[in-house]
């Protein structure tokens, strides 16, 4: 990221206007108002081919007309005027191009685009757009953008997809009272995208939370990568995950894949938190620009009702910080705050006839104590207290405990005094919400950012023995005759060479030749037939099991031979695979789909109607580390499984997960080769057994 | 319910205030004060012993010397005067004790508040509380409560567990728009109950919609009677949902119970509509108050911004009513307009460009449109469109339109004017949210309605050939023996009484015998030891399967009369079982616990891992219908496998539904007998083959 350009396009000293206007209502006339209501610092040029000035501003015919130096343009002129206006802008020495413009690929225009995005690099210059509503920055006073009016100050930026979501909040923010430094409408993002936008908010001094709405990411990698090494918190609301948006995906594994699983599994990898919905959106990001992250999973909740108090245990479950009981020493101290019928358990339940003194003094020993992480603070509205003395209370404990970096959120439930005293608490820094469990929900986002912050790094895959040299031979051999599928063999090969373990296989062409592979590998074994046209082997009759002699193997090295004539006459039939027979094991599947967004992106589930009917899968875009590896053995629904269920031994996690992380690494390593491929099934045995691939399926990409 | 002591105790026409007192701040000061600023009509009778009047008004000595009639006494007084008083309320003629007091059995002291109930009920009168603020009614200008106003008018009622709560929300209603008529403290219940409430509310004129905020019904069976019989959609937050809420209980199925998920079936099968959350409570409230039900599943959205569009669209999903495009005709009408860019199918997107004209003709024509059931209009603000226009056209459309069968809800994402808007909205009869997804999940409660109303009477069930005397007769045995749990053998003829298919068995007590028996039945057959001590026999080796010849039959009685010895020395052994071995089929389990809440209620799952590692079960309260049964079956996440998965037949679901419901009816015909129960397994057959019992337990109630 070239720094000076990237602040010239969002924090510029110097705008020009090309297609300003004097006609009130033109958006080229909004522009250059809102700059000045804004009461922007810097210059602006309004640039049009007639005007003399615009609302008392000098205007230029040309931008190279323009006597100082030009940070950004803000470009309002139809898309058929806009290349040449670039051009003269790259000559300028503009840094940065805000295209609001509409009319590109947006409506099908992709080539004006991608031309735009040309010139502009040849320049030097980065484009923010086209097809947006413009930046905000209440930092630097700039309304460059004809959203009407700055937002409410507040410590967090947000980057929407979606322009008329972006004036909807802008307006927003003053009703909710959450408030935004900076606003960017990124459009089509044809140059900046959500990672450099990520990238440059991450190092704004501004910046204290990093909100996203996304409709689709570009480069889904790249914001991974920039979003784990960001180290301010950043927080995603994604729209279009329903069915509808899903892609129909055409292999088994891409049906199960979907887009929204693989955002969420994105999310995760990068350290996005996830906003379930717009108020969420907001919620959370007040919590993540105002707090810190709560380090542990020990809250504590104090509250004035049990009603409340109930609710919000109840969150505390749902968004994930199930309470415990508070040690013996916090509830005898706590107890000394309360009546008799009060409770110090967790919630501590002060009862209604707490007030500002009974409030403090917990908040203020309850945050000091080393036990608790992080405090919610529940009141409800009663006729004999005031909210405000209330809220004064909780934040001069907070104070004078001289405690900063454990979060509190507060809940309100009552009339206008208590959202006088949530807004005074929001204006001091502690944010507050007018229900339970969305306090609940916002100290849940702040343990979220706790954990990512441990979480996301990528660490390094063991790739000791991996051959990615054998696999491209195998490849290659495969292309060399035409084929865009590798057979079982080939696709075992290909894994071996990634150091995963699969069954020990030879292929026979001659009934003799099997018999003899067979007495090599040793009873029993598995044949199967070997076919590029026959992927799904066993409904073609093509494969038989536990076959435990001689005369077994004859007798299924012609059956299966008549089968796949019978299934597909003009098959090329390579020979009959001799398989060693994998004990039987746990049936786990690994799959891949090379995701549009994310690229070679990892699927894992366990076998049989677990994948088929209960769809209890999970993705992690490849490559990650192990501790990801455990974390998708732990997350599917039948987890238990693996552990060992109606008495057996547990499986060999371990294993799986290094398995795991080495199939991915060698879907990343081979993503310009191989389109998709599954193991499937793998057996996973007991502890320090290991396990084995015993089916393999490598799809090329197609040259 | 006697109507008119109801109205009596919750619509008075006079009232006494029992405890009234001349010192403000004391609950007794306010009770008054709050009458009288709430401009109650009613006759108010101070009663305290030594004051002349209070706040201007007469006081009397005691409750027998006031001249009128008193319809409703409140009692603040302390708990142990309470006693004496009532009895005086009840030589007076009171209808109706509001009793505020607390001290009763929230502090333990159970017997004092069942003496309360006796006396009162002696006299015929009702009670509500104790332990509670009061009653508030606006319709009745009267705040007999200690809650410091009347809340913004509305059509709801609101029935509240929690004081500290309603007294919140009573406030609340003011800053969130959402009012009530009613606003009742239910406390500790000693009498009147969340039934009363709801049968009595059902009957209200002034009440369109009762909304619930329960911690826990005391009558649970009756709570689904009367709401199953009301006529007004019912609302309920239910608290105590987590882990720490749910009881341990004892059995297998027991643990897989938890107050959560029973709680969630009762309110299904009471027809009540569940909210998540507070703001859930109050959102979904506004909707089912002010708009008729939805009557199908064509949702249409109408919208400006293609961002609140993608979010609604997600709502659709995850709130049960997932979108379809519109029909042809609709589209082609509805792209009249909007601008060529702008979109027809659903979400209906008019662009940023959509003024108030737009909106009224699409709104207009959309809600007239056959195929409609429901519509949600969605508005961003936008610099250039007034959103009270906006508004405005949207109201005038639909009044124009002359449809009122069809529901309305509309999300604006604005600043002051849009709340102002949404205000204006709301007064005028359509529920407005400030988030896309509110709007959704508002329509989606009033589609929950109208399916409620079509699901929740309760069909007989089909008690043919049903003879109870026969079960009761093998139970008496039983107990005759000394005995809590039943025999398989004796479980099984309770469960042969109730129609319910089981496997044929007999039981052996010699070697010969059940060789004898084997030849009867047929083989092969399965063995299993009988004995009151050994409930899971197989733990116990006590049962052996596919035993095919009379050698077989003969060293598995050796075998299983070993084993059980080893297995329990002084287990009392009656015999061995010889059983049909039933062909394979799919395991299902039926269970039951007996809700202390709800009584009898019936768990169905499928077996093997889905219920012991994946908790896929799913409860209902008995009796219930085959509908309800046929919901069962299709609401577990596993219920793919009983429609036939990797090539096999549908299961015979039909036959499962039946039995489902009378193994219900069964648990609850012998409630006073059976304290729990399961067949597990349970193999269901392809379809047409029905299913059958493979296993039957039944443990009596202690006598």
């Amino acid at each position: 990221m070239d720094l000076k350009v990237m602040n010239g396009l969002l924090t510029p000293k110097s705008v020009a206007i090309i297609g300003a206007s004097s006609t009130p209502g033109k958006i080229g006339h909004t522009v250059v108002k809102n700059l000045i209501e804004s009461e922007y610092e810097g210059s602006i040029y309004p640039v049009n081919l007639k005007a003399d000035e615009i609302l008392g501003i000098k205007c230029y015919a040309s931008i190279s007309d323009i006597p100082g130096e030009v940070d950004a343009a803000i470009l309002t002129i139809p898309a058929k005027f806009v290349l040449d206006s670039i051009k003269e802008c790259g000559e300028k020495g503009v840094k940065g191009l805000i295209v609001i413009t509409s009319g590109f690929s947006e409506v099908g225009e992709k080539e004006l685009e991608e031309e735009l995005v040309e010139i502009a690099h040849s320049y030097g210059m980065r484009i923010l757009g086209p097809n947006i509503v413009g930046v905000l920055s209440n930092s630097d006073k700039f309304n460059g953008s004809f959203a009407p009016f700055l937002p409410l100050k507040g410590n967090s930026s947000l980057v929407s997809q979606s322009g008329a979501l972006l004036i909807g909040i802008d307006a927003a923010t003053f009703m909710r009272g959450v408030g935004f430094d900076k606003l960017i409408s990124i459009g089509n993002m044809s140059d900046v995208s959500f990672a450099d936008t990520i990238e440059w908010l991450d190092q704004d001094d501004k910046t204290k939370c990093i909100s996203l709405y996304i409709e689709g990411f570009k480069e889904g990698r790249r914001v991974i990568e920039v979003s784990q090494k960001a180290t301010k918190p950043i927080i995603g609301l994604k729209s279009g995950i329903s069915a509808h948006g899903a892609a129909a995906a055409a292999s088994h594994t891409g049906s199960l894949a979907g887009a929204a699983k693989i955002y969420e599994a994105a999310f995760k990898q990068a350290g996005i938190i996830w906003a379930d919905d717009l108020n969420n959106l907001f919620d959370r990001t007040l919590a993540l620009s105002l707090q810190p992250p709560m380090k542990g999973d020990n809250l504590l909740i104090i509250t004035n009702g049990g009603g409340v108090g109930v609710l919000a245990t109840d969150a505390a479950e749902k968004f994930g910080i199930p309470l415990k009981f508070a040690p013996e020493d916090v509830q005898a101290e706590l107890k000394k705050h309360m009546p008799v019928f009060g409770s110090a358990k967790n919630p501590v339940d002060l009862t209604g006839m707490a007030g500002t003194e009974w409030y403090g003094d917990s908040v203020k020993y309850a945050i000091q104590h080393p036990w608790v992480d992080g405090l919610v603070v529940l009141y409800c509205e009663t006729a004999m207290t005031d909210p405000l003395e209330i809220a004064k209370g909780i934040k001069n404990a907070i104070v004078e405990s001289g405690v900063t970096d454990k979060p509190v959120t507060i809940s309100y439930v009552g009339g206008e005094k208590s959202e006088e005293a949530m807004r005074w608490l929001v204006e001091s820094g502690i944010p507050a919400y007018g229900a339970p469990d969305l306090a609940i929900n916002a100290i849940a986002a702040l343990r979220e950012f706790a954990l990512n912050k441990e979480n996301n790094k990528i660490k390094t895959v063991d790739t000791k023995g991996i051959d990615k040299q054998k696999a491209l031979a195998v490849i290659e051999k495969a292309r060399a005759n035409g084929r865009d599928a590798l057979t079982e063999i080939e696709a075992k090969q290909v894994f071996e060479a990634y150091q995963l373990p699969v069954t020990h296989s030879k292929v026979a062409t001659s009934e003799d030749e099997a018999v003899k592979l067979a007495k090599e590998i040793g009873f029993p074994v598995v044949m199967k037939i070997v076919s590029p046209q026959i992927l799904h082997k066993s409904d073609a009759g093509g494969v038989k099991v536990n076959i435990k002699d001689e005369e077994g193997v004859r007798s299924a090295y012609q059956l299966i031979l008549q089968n796949a004539k019978n299934y597909k006459a003009d098959a090329d039939i390579h020979g009959i695979l001799v398989q060693e027979m994998a004990p039987m094991g746990t049936e786990v599947i690994l799959g891949s789909v090379n995701d549009a967004t994310f690229g070679p992106t990892v699927m894992f589930g366990l076998g049989g109607i677990f994948v088929e009917v209960l769809k209890d899968v999970t993705f992690r875009v490849a490559p990650f580390s192990k501790k990801q590896a455990l974390e998708m053995i732990s997350e599917i629904k039948g987890a238990p499984i693996l552990q060992g269920v109606r008495g057996e031994l547990p499986r060999d996690v371990d294993a799986l997960a290094d398995a795991i992380c080495k199939y991915a690494f060698m879907m990343l390593d081979l993503a310009d080769e191989v389109s998709e491929s599954d193991a499937n099934p793998v057996l996973v045995y007991e502890k320090g057994e290991g396990l084995k691939v015993v089916d393999a399926r490598v799809i090329l990409k197609k040259k």
